[in-house]
């Protein structure tokens, strides 16, 4: 009696490469402006709009002469002369003032979908200039220039986006992939010790779930990355950015399904990164988390204490901290249960986790035994005191 | 002697279904409900949370409480209680705080991703909450309920979603398919003449460049739809929505390349629209930017005087006005001329317009002669004010 239903249906097709490099904007180095010129379609005009996270500028005082310069050297693409220099670290991402600021310059110097947003600096500028790029006229563009270990090894290389508002993390964000990254070895020259090392806690969540060889390149070199290697801090983003890449490749890009993402040690960072108003980094609460539920694979019987004292060691050889007062299972009602609690909600209300089979292997798990877990979290503890005794 | 570049590639599946039906909230209907039910895997909590477009809250008294006791007896879906009703028309995506206020309802009402938001109203009250909704939570499953001939049969079938901002028409948006389409004929009884009218100038538009026959069903039912008969306008709209919805699939969906969307009469429309601070409706403006377009196309010389004549005619049957006094092409600055140019500007440089080769073909041009232009709006207007003589 009614007209029948329409289908629609359809594939979109994605495509980006992530570039390595050293002093991109050198002129010497013809790596972007070749990017930029094979993107180019002959007759449409391109304008290329950058936004740099004020650590890096102050880091690298001559990166916006160096682009200025870069660009009257390799000038088919119209450079914006206004370089947008706001800061870095998760302010970024709480105070919307600065994703306005992105839109105002959209606005302001006519950046539209035939043009770029390029952003250099940390993760969390990334995030919000990504999102700021793909909901300005339906989606700009946009080029990736991590320069923190963790946005080259991990978030950068990644499809998400995002801001935080009502003071929740990502609560508005997107899926968008970018027109392409740029990994450059100089910027990580300039990090402080803790943001050097922070990143890293990505490459053993990978290795531990997906690659054993990459977990013992990592045994092998925790040493060279602790004393500011930067030939094996290139191999371990390069290998740890491919894991992450390939994962979302083969899995469910979008996250539209159930499927997961690399998420190992990953809830009980989150949890603690809130409860310590982001003092303690991305990383280092990943590190903590990997370390707890190691141990709880242990104690659960899925691997060995060789194995798991062999995740405990290569995270103190590169400098971690093992464990946080705040993830102990305490009478009542401990923030860490909570957390579990919170993720399972945030999962849509069945649990999953991922707990180690062994070195290189995962599986997915669908409850916590909360007495595994006091045990797990004291057993930590008490390896942390040791060291510092 | 960098590392290797790495390549991601990846594709991404969309699939939604448009329904058609009548009385869709009333308890012996089913069809919402199943469709619900599909979705809901086992262990997944799921709610659904309505945002109500305020001309049709009016103009249907009884719509929320029909969902209420619709889910009532229907409760697999837990339903908010709270249904957003806020006013419908291009305010709604003009001013902010109609977007924040279902970023609000998400955060108060913990919509999350295993959660949907269904949108009830025209195509202004569809694109602003189908932005709010693929922006919370990096996208929260969104249905759309159009309720205008626009909507159902053009806006409410596509991917597109949208507010304005800086004054600027769609400056924030995404590209993100609904779940899925409800196209409820009851709501299409209480539009205005003008609202249920203007949306058939889509219908025109896609006939006349890809379906001959469809366009000759248009001309046989033009009385029938300038008479409100409601089974002509349930044809028209599902036709109309299967064509839309084929070049969407058969195109470039998102719009990432160079392929056109369906715009046949469409750049002088957009000109048109803001000049009049949209006291032209969309359909409206269309309707004569397809005669305009059309008897340029005659006057080039790509189809005869007959064809270009029963396209003014049916346009006419339908009650649209030809053109306007803004279309001229004056001696100096024309605002029409300007159009184009800004259309040039849009597009990034090159300019393309497509033209009829004959009823139910076209052609894309990327010149538009000023004289012949000049000359067809003139035809127009000399035929509008022989109507009224
Ligand atoms: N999108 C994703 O998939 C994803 C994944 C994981 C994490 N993230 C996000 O990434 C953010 C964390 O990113 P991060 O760890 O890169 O830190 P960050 O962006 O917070 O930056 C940390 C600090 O380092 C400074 N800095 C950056 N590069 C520098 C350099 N080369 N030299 C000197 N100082 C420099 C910054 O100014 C900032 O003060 C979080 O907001 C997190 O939510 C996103
Ligand atoms: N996303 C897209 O791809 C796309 C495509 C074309 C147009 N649009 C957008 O669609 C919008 C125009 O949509 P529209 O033409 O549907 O009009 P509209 O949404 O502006 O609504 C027009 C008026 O009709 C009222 N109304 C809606 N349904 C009613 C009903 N059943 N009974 C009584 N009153 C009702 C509304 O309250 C409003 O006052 C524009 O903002 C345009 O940009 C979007
Ligand atoms: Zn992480
Ligand atoms: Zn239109």
């Amino acid at each position: 009696m009614y007209m029948e239903h329409l289908q629609q249906s359809f594939n979109v097709q994605y495509n980006f490469n992530v570039f390595f490099t050293a002093a991109l904007f050198s002129v010497e180095n013809d790596l972007f402006s070749n990017f930029l010129a094979g993107l180019n379609p002959a007759k449409a005009v391109k304008k290329i709009f950058f936004v740099v996270d004020e650590g890096v500028a102050n880091a690298h005082p001559d990166l916006s002469q160096n682009i200025k310069n870069y660009f009257s050297k390799y000038n088919q693409t119209q450079l914006v002369q206004d370089i947008l220099v706001i800061p870095g670290g998760e302010i970024v991402k709480n105070e919307t003032q600065y994703f306005d600021k992105v839109l105002e310059a959209v606005n302001t110097f006519g950046i539209d979908r035939h043009s770029f947003i390029a952003a250099i600096g940390g993760g969390a500028l990334l995030d919000m200039v990504g999102y700021a790029a793909n909901v300005s006229h339906r989606g700009i563009k946009h080029i990736r220039i991590p320069t923190t270990v963790l946005s080259q090894n991990d978030s950068g290389v990644g499809v998400k986006n995002g801001i935080n508002y009502f003071n929740k993390k990502n609560f508005l964000g997107t899926f968008s992939p970018p027109a392409a990254v740029f990994n450059d070895e100089q910027f990580l020259k300039t990090l402080s010790d803790r943001d050097w090392r922070s990143g890293i806690a990505e490459a053993i969540k990978v290795a531990l779930i997906k690659d054993r060889e990459f977990f013992e390149w990592l045994e092998a070199n925790a040493d060279a990355m602790a004393n500011r290697n930067i030939e094996a801090m290139n191999y371990q983003i390069w290998k740890c950015a491919k894991l992450h890449m390939e994962h979302i490749r083969s899995g469910d890009p979008f996250e539209s399904g159930s499927a997961r993402p690399l998420d190992f040690g990953h809830w009980s960072a989150h949890k603690l990164e809130y409860l310590t108003n982001f003092e303690v980094r991305h990383g280092e609460a990943v590190a903590m988390g990997i370390a707890l539920d190691t141990i709880y694979s242990q104690l659960s019987g899925r691997i060995s204490s060789d194995d798991s004292q062999r995740v405990i060691k290569l995270i103190q050889a590169l400098g971690f901290e093992l464990t946080h007062p705040l993830l102990q299972v305490t009478a009542g009602n401990s923030p860490i249960l909570q957390g579990l609690e919170e993720f399972r909600e945030h999962l849509g209300g069945e649990l999953t986790i991922t707990l180690l089979t062994g070195i290189g292997s995962g599986e997915e798990v669908h409850e916590m035994d909360t007495e595994l877990l006091k045990q797990a979290a004291e057993i930590l503890n008490h390896q942390a005191n040791l060291q510092f005794n």
